[in-house]
């Protein structure tokens, strides 16, 4: 059994990050489904899925770390190419990644009391996201 | 056919890693199913699953990139706000991903001969961790 | 349903990238399967799948980054016990990570206009690669 819920989110870019964990849930109830996996995914090169604490410090922490990576300031030959100001944010988004498998069973994710699915969007300016949500299983 | 097997695993923490493989070719040899994708989710906020050549060096090399990303000795945001001590292991856990899906077919996972499924430990203590293998086939 | 498709590819090694999209496309089209998510995964430990707007420019910054989180002249344990000189190799596919899940809906896949799957392949010689593609749905 498959069922594809489509998340729409509004974010501000910059590293703005989003707790999808409500909406997942939700998903996942309303498709009846009862155990299996969701797969999320968000569509775009700018942004990227993983789980965190959600808590600032720790999302500030976060974004730290890809400064380090991949600082805003640095050279990028995807500017010298496009004329763009975001390569910063395609490297980020490519190590982070587009895609997030979250099991479920009894029609709850398998979450830890402190983990919560996020979207980084790393992009430069405000952009409305969307996340596909492959919910397959029985 | 959906199949749940919950995997558990004491750790070091520091960086322990584990390997998995064994452990989850059980799973999917006891579970039946013979072709699928089996999606491990690491339940918590503090590890992270991937593959790596299992040996010593490489296991240490990957460290010290951690290092490098997110150091041990840095400042964070999450100590000033929790009082804790483990915010590079929130960082690195959220880079490293709490989710890995290995397709198997005709009962056997598509590792390569050097290739291992392994769970890193980030956090500053021993923990009890609980890996859900979810076996989605047929 | 299960369906099995394996990928092949020659890279030239080096953090040579190839855009996969247009096979992933074929196999899903060609499974008639309409829909459901495949699960891409490299087999071997020093190559990784991710997106990315696939552009030459795109393609160098990311290799840039890891160059900073696992320089290639830098000094890794997995040289001096196996006489290897691809520990950097080892270190940014574990990082990058094996696998890639992507959704599929009326048999497309739900990738943006400009984000393309990609294999990057880390190590230091030319390799034969296989990715396999197991899709799963109805």
């Amino acid at each position: 059994m498959v069922i594809s819920k489509q998340l729409t989110l509004q974010t501000k870019g910059n590293g703005d990050t989003h707790d999808l964990t409500p909406t997942v849930e939700r998903a996942v109830g309303e498709s009846g489904v009862r155990g299996g996996v969701v797969t999320l995914f968000v569509i775009g090169s700018t942004a990227g899925l993983t789980t965190i604490e959600f808590e600032p410090g720790a999302v500030a922490d976060l974004q730290t770390a890809f400064e380090r990576i991949a600082p805003r300031g640095g050279e990028y030959q995807h500017h010298l190419r496009w004329g763009d100001d975001n390569g910063h944010a395609h490297v980020r988004a490519a190590l982070l990644g587009p895609s997030l498998s979250v099991p479920f069973v009894d029609g709850r994710l398998t979450l830890g009391t402190w983990q919560q699915i996020i979207l980084v969007d790393f992009d430069t300016r405000p952009r409305r996201r969307e996340v596909v949500a492959q919910i397959v299983g029985e």
